[in-house]
């Protein structure tokens, strides 16, 4: 893919965690803008789990509905996570269809303490994980991929048959614990179970560009692969690896957020070409409406930039765009050229760190991996990403270059926040009664549970 | 060169540091066998400052003189660091040329307590680094890679026209501090010197493939790229990156040992191949051979092996072969197949670490990356680098897997203690009188420099 497209190495999610990061995606605004944060405590990251009262607000106008200016047939296969109560579900919000799951799919797996996560064929439940969709946990194995495959295959050639523009996303979650690949990926890498279910994944996304390809509409289709967060180091070796970068998910160090990143649209994307703009999955909402030649909303501040130039030019002409990462509505750090500065550091808390939980491990940079919410505000903690990728090294105080960076920097950091005005947080709510005890449709399946009463509390983030 | 060839991904340096790893490239031998190594400490990285009064052992059989039974010719440019006093130069050993250094070129810069290293056209200085051979500190400017690039191509050249065949040892050291790059290349990466650095490396490699391409000799050539050891953290931000291995040079742990390889040979190798075979430099003196058709050496151990099953055939035949990991005379890690074992843990001391000197910057896995050596015999520390490229987790001397992977190292393990001669350990003394104050040729130069008493003492090596 990337032989055939352009690598954008200095590409972000919007945040360390995915369901903020996918908001982000399909509005184009930041997590703090669109809603998709907590206020429950400083700087923390926060999710939809089952649990969660909220959701993706009404206020957003997500990708699918800009597209139907241009009457573009939308789907989504695998994991949503805007919120899987009925009035956040994907059909509300845009697309035509769906197959796939609302939320993460990690245990207890009892259907007592919580259900198995439902899988929809666009608006009716179909079966469970762990049930109608098997993971083995000790084997690892699964053929889900292979049924979201065929499912975003089998949409691509529904549409071109019928002539129609489509936009899919095509969002699968083999790499999210518990990891799983189906019996012909298992054991097939040298990685681990990780490593099959990758080997998976890039089979798949072979799939769809060969489709594209056999259907000859490779040289009209703009194809674009990247992760809504770094690999979660937390999850030990079964996890991935963030390469050089610092740390992984759950954090706002480049392993958190840095994401391979390729473009591909042959005959109109340079094949084999590297382009190190820095950019994001918020651009990819703007970009998507520019090469659709539908006007992007005015009435809302947006994030995303319009990356043609970039892709299509291979210019870096968006050179003073700043990268910011957040958690929760606390901006972490600013990028901006090669020189990212941090206002906050944090890995997690020390009470966790004691429980085994850690986001870095086997890296460690003295007051930068810090486990007290460190305060950097007044002098920021600078590195040049270039010649330190790895965030090791942070650049004298004294240093006139220090100065210089963070003169640019200060301004830029000041501008956004007299600016930003924060969208109402979703994520601060949760119940154990909105769990998808009894989705649409698991009556016909006899698979309804019954949902305990309802006893709303406030969220507890604890990183 | 990847795409035209074949990528090893488990490739390895023959030691974590750079005099004895090229002397087992060119021995085929492990630095405990040809004597590049230390006795004066335990597990000590040693190597050939000027200071160093032995060299490469007579008794050693350089590949430059096996390969004059097919009557190539041989040149050396760049570093050579097998010992600078007159008998230990590269024409004594069978190199029919030489145009470089004999040591690496460190300061102090002043001639008074050290001479800055001769440069050698053959047998005679012909000016000395830092002088005639200018390298700018400050702006790390240098066109010093340009002068051994042209050296080479000129070799190439002059060879292809007498119609004889060669052997090209390029071993320009831009790369090793105080890194430089030639005025074309400085300030062009993303990132800074050592980027710099790199990329001319990159641009010198590509011009000897062009040219070998261009004389029709592609077909005929055997072209191997790699290093002697792994990148020096140790050096800060103007040090390289081992992605996402733990630690680099100095160390037994895959950061100072794992090193980028490409074999090239088109119509021999395929194109774009990857091969996760274990190999390591010393496999590159037996495969030469065999690809000049001439009978390895019978009278000693050899540690390389042919890899032509693997490079022609794209096999992973070689399924049991070791790696090991030496410090000195100490055998502190071997690797089978996915799996590494450390009988010996070490980073740096703590008295070196409390001093800035850190082998491991940014990163710490608790019992492994140790400041004090640790022997770990009986228990051995082993890894899964497949699942744990990065040596964080170790497995549970509890399970089943620990003890079966341990009960086929230790045989191994035993096998090889068991027939190890060490070589006479050629790294032990220093004298300031043998340093290069006055190589050969100086005179004629004007650039004789009047040596200090004789006073030799045992080397004190700190790591």
């Amino acid at each position: 893919m990337a032989a055939q497209g352009m690598l954008l190495p200095n590409f972000y999610s919007a945040n360390p965690l995915c369901s903020p990061s996918r908001a982000a995606l399909l509005t184009g605004r930041l997590p703090v803008r669109n809603g998709f944060y907590t206020t429950n405590a400083h700087a923390r990251n926060a999710y939809t789990p089952q649990e969660i009262v909220g959701g993706i607000s009404q206020d957003e106008i997500l990708l699918p509905v800009m597209l139907k200016n241009k009457d573009y047939v939308s789907k989504i296969v695998g994991k949503w996570h805007l919120g899987h109560r009925p009035q956040y579900l994907p059909l509300k919000h845009g697309f035509d269809e769906w197959f796939g799951a609302p939320n993460c799919h990690f245990g207890p797996y009892n259907n007592k303490d919580r259900p198995n996560i439902p899988v929809y064929n666009n608006t009716e439940m179909v079966g469970r994980y762990y049930e109608e969709f098997r993971i083995n946990k000790d084997t690892a194995e699964s053929n889900l991929t292979q049924i979201y495959l065929q499912e975003g295959l089998d949409f691509i050639l529904r549409q071109t048959k019928a002539q129609k523009p489509f936009f899919l996303y095509w969002a699968p979650d083999a790499t999210h614990g518990p990891v799983y690949a189906s019996k012909s990926f298992r054991g097939k890498s040298q990685r681990g179970r990780y490593g099959d279910a990758v080997m998976e994944l890039d089979y798949g996304v072979g799939q769809i560009l060969s489709l594209l390809k056999s259907l000859g509409i490779d040289n009209n289709t703009f194809v674009f692969f990247t992760s809504d967060n770094g690999a979660a180091l937390v999850s030990g070796p079964e996890g991935g690896s963030n390469g050089p970068f610092l740390c992984g998910k759950e954090t706002t160090f480049e392993g958190g957020m840095r994401e391979p990143a390729i473009a591909w649209w042959p005959g109109h994307i340079e094949g084999g070409s590297v382009n190190f703009q820095l950019s994001n999955v918020m651009d990819l909402y703007t970009t998507s409406l520019a090469i659709a030649g539908i006007k992007a909303p005015d009435d809302r501040v947006l994030d995303g930039l319009d990356l043609t130039p970039v892709l299509l030019n291979n210019s870096e002409s968006l050179k003073n765009r700043p990268i910011f990462y957040y958690r929760g509505n606390e901006l972490m750090a600013v990028r901006l050229g090669q020189y990212k500065a941090h206002y906050w550091t944090w890995s997690n808390s020390w009470e966790e760190l004691k429980t085994g939980i850690n986001f870095c491990p086997g890296q460690e940079v003295p007051g930068v991996t810090t486990h007290d919410q460190m305060n950097h505000t007044l002098l920021p903690v600078v590195f040049h990403l270039g010649r330190d990728p790895g965030e090791k090294y942070p650049i004298s105080v004294l240093s006139k270059e220090y100065l210089d960076v963070m003169n640019n920097i200060a301004v830029i950091v000041k501008q956004h926040q007299k600016d930003l005005i924060p969208g109402v947080p979703q994520l601060n709510m949760c119940d154990v009664a909105v769990m998808n005890w009894a989705p649409e449709g698991c009556d016909k399946l006899g698979k309804c549970l019954k949902p305990p009463e309802s006893n709303p509390w406030k969220c507890v983030w604890p990183h």
